[in-house]
């Protein structure tokens, strides 16, 4: 009789939630043996990883899958060189969990104070690359959690060989294997069950398109940190110095057009932009980037017409909408009402305009002088990212150990009572 | 023509969220003038007050309101300097919003760090008492947050007149009436639009029942800040000092019994059970509470048998279960499987169970010789609470000022460029 997908995920669950009792009062010393660990098994078994994931890509070719997609799919050594300084660099990163802060005594005489947690079990629902595996898996163990691990059904030979080497890494360590665990069926069916137990499963962290991070933001019975859109804006101000103006917002887009922190629109004030606008257009036409311009715009460079929905578009492509705004006000107005809360940046040298624009602005990164396509939890110095939220509660933008960590509450008494009412 | 219930809200809605962005900005001398000029206001309308509180009582009284919710309702001359006297108190806190912390230079030459910022539009949801309308208005207002209020319709009268004084506070300081709203309608459609309209509103505060709080939960498509059971445990290891653990568990369970950090669930180790138990059940005995204990409780004592179901409720009554235990593991297995991972105590003397205790418990609150029913806001130093949060994510345990605020990414470069692709 075989077991059924609930019956199944339903054990995976279990077999979490008591494995994440064991690495949440691990040491940092055993969570950093268990990912060094890792990373040697990585490093002996590229022959293993090479071939399980050679039954990926043939699968995929045999389904026709895009070349995008088959190239993202590929373990090349290049790649397995990154997932293994990956597992290296998190094992350096400093352990959030136990640390404690603002403890102080209370008129009652007893000690008040927050101590970091982990989160307890982490599911994590990912697409093609399995490099994801690695990233993911390491964060949640050095931050203390146990992880569900649920990559694509195109993925699952190559997840499984590096599911295997993080398993030898937590034996070293002598940590339980459901630390890590990777859902070995490809039936829809796991994704629905993973989603829906909170028992078992404390947050659930999707990282893929926006269609499978819709759906399981609706359907999900256990809370979801997660990113959508990345609509940034670079404001180019009356103040701003005109050449880092030019090398910022060229930087914002091309850096590259295809990630969240790409700027999709770039407001420039009415007061400099004959200034501006044709020396940026140059620019950008010369690289090859469309532009979209609202008619004031229009009256400087050569641009095709935005129209309302341009201000609403994640391009994700060498395309960039551009409106000349009245004032500093205005430019804020446009990117809290038509950006997607995720970065925004203003070119200024002036300090109060600076000042209103980051305090004003409802992003999850506010820049000043600093092209958006920064945003990114290396850059951020993170160590490492899990993903960027667009989300406002718990974590906000990047999201690296911190971010799949709690606070609870720690209180020392020695005997108080509360009302002072003895017995 | 009469407005729909719909469209109604929307109008909240939409006025509540372009008042978020005028009470984010304001400075913290402008809040706290609104508040103290509330309070002022709420002084010299004790009349109105008593009369609108009144006509509330009397429908109570004709729609045969239980003895116990119309207390609850009853807005009594302490009740009002209650209000007042929070009101002053919420202006005195420190202001959350703005704090930069970590702050430091990424090898890139840019500076990250991070900036408390109001979360924008909270909704609050509550049941009869009316003084949760200040409570609320002053938490969300001093963090920079605009609200929208849903009292319960038996309150309708003095919600209305409550609101009317913190209008005039509003008035005062210059900032807009749309800070805080009061739903006016009692129509119960307005509470299912208001928690579903993520574009206005940014997070949900349901206060009230088990009921109304599961039903929020299950509807919301905006994120909640939620309290659900109060399960909580003192465990009596055998390090404890047992004339402190005696008063501890006494004051955890008798200070009074209706709150969530009232104690449910005592453990106490084997090997202390036999000095301790028959001193503690004389206390609670003589005091009017019933016992229901393990089978090697009732050993030791006079107690009813504890079922399954015991350990898994919270009686806020003068009831108590009791469990004899092998020792800490096997108390904070108990603890994480049953309890509500609101508040758990360990009573001992000993260095290193009070510290596997405080790591290894997964409560919102972890208490060291200190009794449960000292889990709230006030006691902890917030000032004051909006709550007391069982989720992890986000705000866990008590809720004040910070639990209402995020935290952004803040970036300030001088022009430097990523991957450093200059034009």
């Amino acid at each position: 009789m075989t077991e059924s997908v609930l019956d199944y995920m339903t054990r995976l669950g279990r077999a979490a939630r008591q494995a994440s009792r064991v690495i949440g009062r691990a040491s940092t010393a055993q969570k950093n043996r268990a990912l060094q660990a890792a990373a040697d098994a990585l490093d002996a078994a590229r022959a293993e990883l090479t071939a399980a994931n050679e039954l990926d890509l043939a699968a995929g070719r045999g389904n026709g899958l895009e070349p995008a997609l088959l190239d993202r799919l590929a373990l090349t050594p290049a790649r397995i060189d990154g997932m293994i300084t990956g597992l290296r660099q998190v094992a350096s990163l400093p352990d959030p969990v136990g640390a404690i802060r603002d403890m102080s005594y209370r008129p009652s005489g007893i000690q008040v104070g927050k101590m970091r947690a982990p989160l307890g079990v982490i599911g994590i629902i990912y697409e093609s690359r399995p490099n994801v595996t690695i990233d993911a898996a390491s964060l949640c163990l050095k931050s203390g959690n146990a992880t569900i691990l649920r990559g694509g059904s195109e993925a699952i030979h190559s997840n499984r060989a590096i599911a295997t080497c993080i398993q030898r890494g937590l034996a070293e360590a002598g940590l339980p294997a459901a630390v890590v665990q990777v859902v070995e069926t490809t039936d829809r069916e796991a994704v629905g069950a993973l989603i829906s137990m909170p028992e078992f499963v404390d947050v659930i962290v999707p990282r893929g398109g926006r269609g499978l991070i819709e759906r399981i933001s609706r359907d999900a019975r256990v809370p979801v940190i997660k990113h959508l859109d990345g609509i940034c804006h670079v404001y180019v101000s009356e103040h701003a110095d005109l050449d880092k103006a030019w090398r910022v917002a060229f930087n914002a887009k091309t850096y590259r057009y295809g990630i969240c922190g790409a700027m999709e629109t770039l407001l420039v004030d009415q007061r400099v932009a004959e200034r501006f606008l044709p020396e940026m257009a140059r620019r950008f036409q010369e690289k090859g980037v469309e532009l979209r311009g609202c008619e004031r715009t229009r009256a400087f460079i050569d641009a095709k017409p935005a129209s309302e929905d341009d201000w609403h578009t994640e391009y994700l492509d060498a395309i960039l909408s551009i409106r000349v705004v009245d004032d500093l006000d205005q430019a804020i107005e446009h990117i809290n009402h038509y950006g997607s809360h995720h970065t925004d940046s203003i070119i200024t040298e002036h300090q109060g305009q600076a000042r209103q624009f980051m305090a004003e602005v409802d992003s999850a990164s506010v820049m000043l002088n600093t092209p958006t396509c920064f945003a990114d939890g290396f850059e951020y110095g993170l160590g490492a990212e899990i993903g960027i939220s667009t989300d406002k509660l718990h974590a906000r933008g990047p999201v690296g150990l911190e971010g799949l960590t709690c606070e609870k509450y720690v209180v020392i008494g020695d005997g108080q009572l509360r009302g002072q009412e003895s017995c």
